[in-house]
This record gives C-alpha cells, structure tokens and sequence, in this order.
C-alpha cells in the first residue's frame, strides 16, 4: 500500500510500504477513507520534534473495518469507524477513568514501528478500547464526513481545552489560536453554553468562520494589546475561561494574563520550548488555574458523536482544502504558510 | 503603642508606633491577644521580597474589638475575633465568590499606610467584610487559642491547598513542603478524607507532626529520590493530590513530577524566582492541572473553625514556640535556621 512519511524537515513523501496485517488477536486493520493534516504534524515538518527519516506520519482517520482480529469483539468487517489519535487498551485504570492518552498500552499512530494515519490502511491495536462505531451510510455523506473526521483530533481537542477551562453556562470565554483547535474550541464553548466567547486572531477567514462558530468577539491584537482588548471586553476582568490552543511561551503567556482572577486556563496546545511561559508569580496572586494537556478523545468522541451526527455542531467547516494522498505533500506546504486552515485527505 | 517594624535583611525591631485609630466608620481597632510568624514573612527578612524601610510586618492575628466605626454591623466592643491575612470588603463580586483575596478594596496587613500584624493594635479596614467572630471564652482558653490563630493563615491555606488539589474521599496525596503549612495541609487532607497522605520532610519533629496530623508515610529524600520514593509507594503512578508548600523551583518541579496522570498540583507556597519550575512539556502529556495561589482564607474560616472548636482538628500544634513582643526578633531567627517551626506571639 502507499502511504505518507517523513523524511526530515520539509521533507514528505508518498512511498510503498508493507500492507498491514493482523499482529494480535485484538487488532484490526482499517480501510481509510478519509485522514488530514494536523497543526501539530507541523512540528515534525519543520524540524521542532525530531522524527526519525522514514517514520510514518498522520494520526487523524476514519475508515472502514477490513480485517478482525479473533478477540475484537465490537467490530466487524464493513463497519464504518473514527480513531481518536491515540490507541488505548480500553481497559486499564486510566481508559475507566477516561484518561486514555495515560493508557500503559496506548500509543500515537505514526511512532516508529506503527503505521500513521496519512496512509491507505491502518493497523489499529486494541480495536475494542480504541475505535468508535460510525453509521455505515455517513461513508456516503460529503457533508457529515469532514465532521467525523473531526472528532478523531481537532473537535475532541477543542472540547479538552473547554473542559478543562471550566466553560460553563453563561461563562465569559477566550478563545487563543485560531488554528483548527482553537475553531473548535469555540464550537465547544457555545455548545457548552458559554455566554460570551471573544475569539484571537487576525486572519479574516479564521475569525469569520469563528464567528459561525460562535464567536461574539474577535480580537485582531496580539501580545499586550490582546490583552488590554480582551480586559476592555470584560469590564478589566478577563475571562472566565481561556482556551489555549497554540502551545508557545507568547499564547501561553497571553492565555494566562486574560483569565480572570480565580478562572482557569485549560491549555491543550502542543507546548514547545520549555516552561512556554508559564510564570507561577503570574498566577499566585489571581488564583489562575492551569487545566488540560493531551486531550483522551477516546473519552470525549461518544459525548460529541451524536451532535455531529445531527449537524448540531459542524466541526468538518475547518477543512478547508481537500487533496489526495499524492497531494499530501503539498497539503503540508499550504498549512505551513498557513494558506490552508486544515487539509482533508480522500481516498 | 508598639508593633514590629522590619528594616532591612535580618533587622526586625520593635518600636513605639503610632495608635491606630478609626479612620473610616467601617473600621474596627483590635487590640491583638495573639500574632505569629510566618514563613513568608522570611522572604521579607531575608531581603528577597522588597520592603520599604520602617514597614510593618505580620500578617496573622486574633484580639478583642476595642473601638467600632459607626456603619459596623456585625462587631462590638469586647468581641474576640479572627483575621484572614487579607482584608476585604466583603461585598463585591470576589467576595461572594469566595475569592476575597481578589477583593479590589483588599489588602495585606503590613502593606505600606496599614498595621501590621506583629503589634499591639491593628486599625481593620472593612471589618464586617473581614473579621469572623470567636466565643468569647477561648481568649482564656490557652490550649485552644493557638488553634484558632492558626486560621488566620497556615490552617486556611493548607485547607486550600488540599481543595485546590482535588483531595477527595479515599484520595491518595502527596504534600510538598513540611513547614506550618505543608503539615496543615496535611490536616486538611486528612479532614477531606484522604486515604493516604504522605508527607515529604526529613525533620524529625516536623515529620512526627505530619503523622500526629495524618500523614501515612513520610519521605526524607528529596529531589529526582524522592520522587522515585513516592512512585514507589504509589505502584509507580504517583498521587493523585499533590501539595505544594514550599514555592521554590525545586519543589514545584517534585511536586508536578509526583502528581499521577490526572491529578492535580495545589500550590500555596509563594512562588519566588519566575516560572518557578514550571515545565509545562513535563504536564501536557500526563494531563496534570496546577491550582491554587493566595488561600483566601475569609472564605474558608466558617467551615474550619467548628472543627477547631470541637478539638477535632488542631492546627494549633504548629506552634512550637511562644514569645512575647519583644521576643519576635529573636523568633524570626529561631525560623529562619529553622530552630522553631512557627513562633507565636502572646501580648
């Protein structure tokens, strides 16, 4: 089969590799019919998180059952399914609690040794612990996929972040990133009531599409002028909840300085470069709390699953460019020069 | 009338001060019975923290209302009461948050233009909204009254620290720290009902405290050893509560690194030197959350104090010695070389 890999910086490929086959009894292999390129693989693009040349690449997918380990009990051939970004036992202390990104038997589709997501086909560990059943006809569905595909990652993501600020009916939010976490993490906030969200950032097709999302204001500044509007907003307060969804010193930094006092900041952009910002003698004082990290999507995707379903929300808006797996590496350089918000890939 | 005035690294003098007076027809003048020391107030004596020359310094105390500004509502002359180490006016939005440290009409006795808690008298601002009544019989009750000075900071304090961490009902928790406040901390984990409490330390008096307190286990290592002494009791997950009592770079990088996935860090020590060891890299991936800061410990004295009162938790023991006010220079030395623990002051 072929499938996307990383060679090294800027350096992606579309290259043969082995097809995969069932390892253990509790494996299945996944069909993919529909991935994407994530914010985060953009660190390995660049260089920032070291990959190993030739490590495949990708962790978001949907597609459909085509071979069943002889344990898998809760999937059969044909079925239409979503992975979360990361495999999980589904049994362990961590998956009962939810917490499956802490799963001892967990992994990240694309570390060595595992096939990524921006591939034809998928071997998936722990189908019964990691997969999400999809109705069959959605497999049809060009408005409901993109939506689907969402919730392995981005929607799951944003919903973390929200979670974990406390958003809260009636809540003043603010959104930091207008990446396709932080979209979604507006999505999240309305659906979780919130009374005001104010969305950062400058490019008008992000924050127009924020505002769809939810948004009621947008702030265009950054650095202490974002933080002035914001406080200007919210009568000098800040806000309640600060979703921060980019995961370098200056958003995190920002993230902190808009919450208001007692409220919390629920981070769940991939941090990079040490403490990112992170001045407790910042917080100390307001009583500023710091929630979230690598969101368990597992956990979240049947809660999100039927609003998608019923268009309640509608997560697939942020693709917004659709390539095949030979477009893959192009797919990487429009969302590297931020050209594209996030690239769909069909099979 | 005399108070304890601080002038520079290592030079606490008691000198003849003005008398307070109302100032404001919501004030009240108590005449201090008990006061203490506390280990932030170290930061000051060792010229870490700034002060101005001739500043007041103390922050915790309890006495008898002795003058009533005319729009007191809930204090009359002779009553014996508590204060939180902040004031505030008990009327804005912080404030009925139980936020009040966030009060914007707030302040820290001993602040430049207030009384200290370490005098005679202090003149308290916004005295309905700060003071919290005690039974008139425990000024002479001398095995309770260090107890309910306990209120004024390290018993609310280790009590936020506990809620701020998420210790709840069969918790497994971790304390940081084994000052006043790490072993109250630990009496307010036991009180929240923790089943397991282990107490970092290595100060045989203090960890004898810790376990009269509730500690289960105490740790003498300290560092990358105690971390892996923790790990070790926990079947290599951590705890699902850690307190964080110290406040320098050291201890917050133990504590984040003893939390298990999930858990939390509730931090109380005050932060000095930045980010305070904040990595955030070592939070992401194990979804561990950071709360906390300044207890606000007006809100939290009506739900201790019954339990002071009743003898079923006794903070008091904190106190391992006592001075009078002329003996407080040589109190803050005693801590400082950590000869004494917490020193108490009886006028």
């Amino acid at each position: 089969m072929r499938a996307t890999v990383i060679h090294g910086p800027n350096d992606i490929r579309i290259e043969e590799v082995p097809d995969p086959v069932i390892q253990h009894p509790t494996d299945v292999v996944v069909r993919v019919l529909n991935a994407c390129i994530c914010g985060s693989d953009l660190w390995a693009y660049r260089g920032v998180a070291q990959r190993v040349a030739g490590q495949r690449i990708g962790h978001e997918f949907l597609g459909t059952v085509e071979e069943v380990g002889a344990e898998v009990r809760g999937f059969a051939k044909g079925d239409l399914v979503v992975a979360p970004f990361v495999w999980s036992d589904g049994t362990c202390e961590f998956c009962r609690e939810g917490l499956h990104t802490s799963c001892p038997h967990g992994g990240f589709w694309g570390q060595v040794g595992s096939d990524g997501g921006q591939g034809e086909a998928v071997r998936v560990p722990f189908a019964d612990g990691t997969l999400v059943k999809l109705p069959k006809e959605a497999a049809g569905d060009a408005k409901l996929l993109p939506g689907l595909l969402a919730l392995s990652d981005v929607m799951a993501t944003g919903h973390h972040a929200a979670v974990s600020a406390g958003v809260r009916e009636g809540a003043t939010v603010a959104v930091v990133g207008d990446g396709a976490v932080g979209l979604c993490g507006v999505l999240a906030a309305r659906r979780l009531g919130a009374g005001r969200i104010i969305a950062l950032g400058r490019h008008p097709a992000r924050t127009e599409l924020a505002r769809r999302f939810g948004a009621t204001d947008v702030v265009a500044e950054r650095g202490e002028a974002a933080v002035e509007a914001v406080k200007e907003l919210t009568g000098g307060q800040g806000a309640h909840a600060v979703l921060e969804a980019v995961g370098t010193e200056e958003s995190m930094r920002t993230a902190i300085s808009i919450a208001r006092d007692g409220g919390a900041v629920g981070y769940v952009g991939v941090p990079h470069g040490g403490s990112a910002g992170v001045d407790i003698g910042q917080m100390f004082g307001r009583n500023v709390s710091l929630n979230g990290g690598v969101a368990p999507a597992r956990a979240y995707i049947p809660e999100l699953l039927p609003d998608v379903l019923s268009g309640a929300i509608e997560p697939g808006l942020v693709f917004d460019r659709t390539v095949d797996l030979d477009g893959v590496p192009d797919g990487y350089r429009a969302m590297d020069d931020r050209s594209a918000l996030k690239v769909r890939i069909a099979f």
